[in-house]
């Protein structure tokens, strides 16, 4: 659809218009109309001529009229007809702020308003929501009554609190905003269609979301990566914890999925995940002077050697180190400052230094090739005059295609100098701390976007051969049953993709087991086989690292001859036999496998073993896996580091473990109905890769995923 | 000394006292003579007979004057005299402002400082600093102009431009100081006589401090626990990381301790280490207004979701979870608010809350035994009414014994509010996530001081025979040389401690080597002895897991057959023996030691093995340590849960875990030349602990650590 109605309508109706100070409406007609508003205002309410001295009709119908836009404050049972009244005359875009269509009945209200809008051709934004602002057509269709300043920030919100927060503090902040969107419950226009609204929307520079859950995972994943292939995206995830998730699920109704996966839908389509509102605040304020930055080689300028330091030591917990100064720019320097100024990175002009000596540091950091962007520190000192110095970053901003940020530290003595940085939309901020997380998301918007991978919407067939093998494979299994597969059955289908997986062979005579022994070409493992044994060591029932035939075949005797002797009413079917697995070097792995209701199957990797809950190393992504998305998932982990050349361990064959992801990968893409999956230990070792131990859980049927064309949230 | 002259002069002298714009004693004396300073002003400069309208006198000598103290800005040359000046009259506080005096002469120019001022029987602030402000007298003995309204915090800061930052933003920020001094070089006076004059100040209720590096360890951790006993410590280190460090170094010339040492000195004296310079504002505003939290249950009270979740997530991230809303509190609201509230914490009170259901909502969590504090959140809806939510908090500030802390969310519409919350001292917050840190941060406060272990001298012997023991040991293992000990010195040296290590046992010949294994009880490990042979697995030297005397016997002959074929050339001594160590469950641990040059002997305990980088779960004590900070210890690292019952694996014995910690601790304070000490892996299983490999390196002589009565930074 066109996205021309709701962001830029020549005429808006606002239905329930009256002049109690109790109704939204009210508030939202006098918004409009005192606000400066250019476009038509067709006020509706069957009981009024007038409304605050604007005239009032009882419909659009009944007036003659046609919004673009409607604007609906009216009780529940009232919102049916008005849709109707706005369909029959062309209105094609609407914003529901009335509440309770869930109470008492359920789902069943929103089916009913979702149908009715649907008859009459409308999109619907709501119900239970603030509204929309525009703040270069100056129109507030919304209940609250501040009107940012227009600027670059798209603000979709799934919270209307906090767009009226943020509408209220924007001009203190020096925010200025393209449009500011509630989206309340989202009946019908969700997360994706805001996206897609400030995606196509030319105003937009810079997109900010707050977000307590999506319903549509793939059409979400697919909006956001759009996005973020055309502009940065910031997001502010709320309800991380399952504490906060409730009270988020509470608030919205919103289904919230795992934060883990949810996180990696972010990191994947290359949008910038903030964990504060301050933090989100602050890097769209950056991003909006600063769409892309260059390079993450930031000066600091300052006159006062303690928020130097600060602001160094919040770029070294980003891991961005402060850039070493030049030695052409150390010269040039020693020129202009005082003599005992730092001449190293942060630049210390000290405490007496004059705004000229700012403006020629700035200007020679902006000049020099070592450095992508400057960040202009002050603390107020007798000799300091911070609206001079303002007029240097104000100089240096209009001037260079270089980020320059600025915090002038301070209250009175900095008040006016920060309030003009502000209006002329310097990046300017409150702590030295802030300016650099804000540096450290606006850096990592500007390098995750254009390179962020296409997810790949069916898995890439590695060969006709080995997809086709797959398929057949999984047809020789037959019809695998629900629930948590035996032990040799994870093994066998494991095994079936390709995936190096010792499963045990039966034999029920020695001479069997002999056999085994010598088809597996080197030590093997004979272990009890009986369906009433389930602890094989307690009845002696497991020999290791047998290396002859005479050996496996006097075990075979040993073992079965333990067991009936100890447990003489088990049935034993003789012993299996696997290849006795211990290679040098191992490196323990984990590969895990579940399927979130939002986004489906969804892949973990990391350090394994017993430790792995103590250790927590691991990394996520999203399937289908590429080779390239599964070498990149392997190096988030810390273990990554231990699969090289590490002390006296020779490496592992990276490549083959990537493909054994792919494999896994692959495996659940054929096998939808794959409900969770843990191999733990996969063992990594330089004579190979193998799973020691696996665990699947099949669904009987595969549930389909949250799906449909919006996001549905209520 | 008492700190009266410094923080409550009747007089107050200004050395270097003009008219010229340029002279930070002209701003210094206006700044007293205009701000309301309510003593004696004496204005000093030979060249003048008044300045700025104040009659000025060539000394206190010449003038027939006596200041209680002294405030210097004069050239550096002339400060000797000035002191002496000071010392005639009886003035024994001096303030230097002036730089400059390590320039061309380095450390000389200090002592020379120094000398004079001993002399003269003063203590001196500075040099190189910004002065002394004391709100409650209106004097501001320093060069920048900003008065900060008087109230509980100190601010004691090795950064005259955070200083002068802080003094500035101060009001804007609703934050009240005791006093706020500058340090500067801290040739004399440094941050421990600073923290005891806030300790020992009645009007200083919580102590922030801003921290560069520490000279006088010992002294600063005494220091530092005495204050945490009394008052709320805040920390903000600067120099975390090794380039801001290098900042810092060229800032203040302060030497800067490796930053894990730091934090452990912080931690065990109970103070709370902040990260940033907002979060030290925000813990100092809510410790001023609650300097004891009674505990972590915070009611979040909001009237817009967003907000909620978002402060619920915060709290989450520091490990506090948002207590459960007690059943009665829950009738009490259900008959107060809109039917539609949370019915959770966070309390969501929903978009048309009213004044009069924020003050019932606020005053029945505080009346709640269920919640400590009460964090009252606000959007601007068209319905509310901040100015009158206001009230409310206002109302409840001042009534409860709970704290009642606030977010008003927004700008123009919640300025006035915020800035009556503020003037009236309420602890308010920007923004959501601010608020809860703070909360964090003051809760760390109320629970870390007055539990914190008091640092123990010297170490308690742990029975008077094990002392002499280890001493006696010591003294039979002779003189130790410097630099690196071997293998086994270093085994010796531990088991020497009473820490199990095994010491391979030398055995020149078989019949010896079989002896040895005898006396071991057990199997056992026989390696080539040779001072040419450092690769004993190449010449086949190494045989394990021997079992019996004949299998001894052999392996003797077989090895240093094998070494003097291979090695023709080498000194063959014969083998070594110890014992095979393979015990079931082993947990791979790290014990290290060494010594900060600031701290003395630090202990590190935490995972080990070769993934000891990787994994990077370590914690750090001060030594010595007592059994129950050992304890303390193990428990703050993650491999602690690995210690007890895991899985199938049977608990390792706690105690005798912890009191290896305290013999390494026994060990290093017997023999203080102890530099390094590197335990990886130290073996704890449930059959015993033992260290498999040790390396230990010792200094020659015992280099003092920086000590003095002083910090001396310069």
């Amino acid at each position: 659809m066109s996205f021309e109605p709701f962001l830029n309508p020549a005429a808006i109706a606002v239905y329930g218009a009256s002049e109690r100070e109790t109704s939204p409406a009210a508030h939202i007609l006098r918004n409009l109309l005192t606000q400066g508003f250019g476009g038509e205002i067709i006020a509706i309410n069957p009981k009024y001529e007038t409304v605050a001295g604007h005239p009032c009709v009882a419909s659009q119908v009944a007036g003659g009229r046609r919004a673009d836009l409607a604007v609906l404050a009216i009780p529940p049972q009232a919102v049916p007809a008005a849709l109707r009244d706005c369909g029959a005359v062309g209105t094609r875009a609407a914003i529901v702020i009335t509440a309770g269509f869930n109470d008492g009945d359920g789902p069943a209200g929103r089916e009913r308003l979702l149908r009715v809008a649907r008859e009459a051709g409308i999109r619907l934004i709501g119900p239970n929501c603030l509204g929309l602002l525009r703040p270069r057509l100056r129109m507030n269709a919304t209940f609250q009554p501040a009107m940012p300043a227009p600027g670059g920030l798209a603000l979709l919100s799934q919270s209307g609190a906090i767009c009226s927060g943020l509408a209220d503090m924007a001009d203190g902040q020096g925010l200025g905003f393209s449009f500011m969107v509630s989206l309340g419950n989202s009946y019908d226009f969700g997360l994706s269609d805001a996206l897609e609204m400030a995606c196509t929307d030319p105003e937009t520079t810079v997109i900010a979301m707050y977000v307590e859950g999506v319903r549509d995972g793939a059409r979400f994943r697919a909006a956001l990566s759009e996005a973020c292939r055309r502009k940065p995206v910031i997001v502010l995830k709320a309800g991380r914890h399952a504490e906060s998730a409730e009270a988020a699920a509470t608030h919205t109704g919103a289904l919230v999925g795992s934060d883990r996966v949810f996180s990696t839908v972010l990191r994947e389509a290359g949008a910038v995940q903030v964990a504060t509102l301050g933090g989100l605040l602050d890097a769209g304020r950056l991003l909006t002077a600063a769409p892309r930055l260059p390079g993450g080689r930031l000066a600091i300028v300052t006159n006062g050697g303690g928020a130097g330091v600060l602001a160094a030591d919040r770029l070294s917990d980003r891991r961005l180190h402060p850039a070493p100064l030049p030695q052409d720019l150390r010269e040039r320097l020693d020129g202009v400052l005082s003599r005992n100024w730092s001449r190293r990175n942060p630049i210390d002009i000290v405490g007496d230094a004059t705004a000229a000596q700012y403006r020629a540091t700035i200007d020679a950091c902006l000049d020099s090739e070592g450095f992508d962007a400057v960040l202009t520190l002050l603390s107020p000192q007798s000799m300091t005059a911070p609206d001079l110095v303002a007029d240097a970053v104000l100089a240096a901003h209009h001037r260079a295609e270089k980020p320059v940020l600025s915090c002038f530290l301070g209250g009175a003595s900095v008040a006016s100098a920060r309030a003009r940085l502000r209006r002329q939309r310097v990046p300017d901020f409150d702590l030295p701390e802030n300016a650099v997380q804000a540096f450290a998301a606006a850096l990592q918007a500007s390098t995750a976007s254009p390179g962020a991978p296409e997810t790949p919407r069916i898995a890439a067939p590695r060969g006709p051969d080995e997809a086709s093998g797959l398929a057949r494979t999984l047809a020789e299994l037959g019809p695998l049953p629900a629930g948590l597969l035996s032990d040799t059955g994870s093994r066998r289908l494991l095994a079936s993709a390709g995936i190096p997986c010792p499963v045990p062979q039966p034999a029920a005579t020695a001479q069997e087991a002999v056999r085994r022994f010598v088809e597996t070409r080197g030590p093997v493992v004979l272990k009890i086989a009986s369906p009433d044994i389930s602890h094989k060591s307690e009845v002696e029932g497991v020999r290791l690292n047998l290396r002859t035939g005479d050996a496996v075949e006097a075990a075979f005797r040993e073992i079965v001859a333990a067991a009936q002797a100890r447990r003489p009413d088990a049935r034993i079917e003789g012993v299996t036999v696997e290849p006795m697995l211990a290679p040098a070097h191992p490196r323990e792995l984990l590969v895990g496998v579940n399927r979130d209701p939002v986004f489906g199957h969804v892949l973990t990797f990391g350090a394994g073993g017993t430790l792995v809950e103590l250790l927590d190393d691991v990394a996520t992504a999203l399937l289908p896996l590429t080779p390239g998305r599964a070498t990149e998932l392997i190096a988030r982990t810390k273990i990554a580091r231990l699969l090289g050349d590490y002390r006296n361990m020779p490496a592992v064959d990276a490549r083959a473990l990537a493909e054994l992801l792919v494999a896994v990968s692959d495996l659940c893409t054929a096998l939808p109905q794959i409900a969770e999956m843990d191999i733990n230990p996969l063992i990594a070792s330089p004579e190979g890769l193998f799973a020691v131990d696996a665990r699947i859980r099949l669904e009987a049927e595969v549930t389909p995923l949250l799906t449909g064309e919006r996001d549905d949230l209520g």
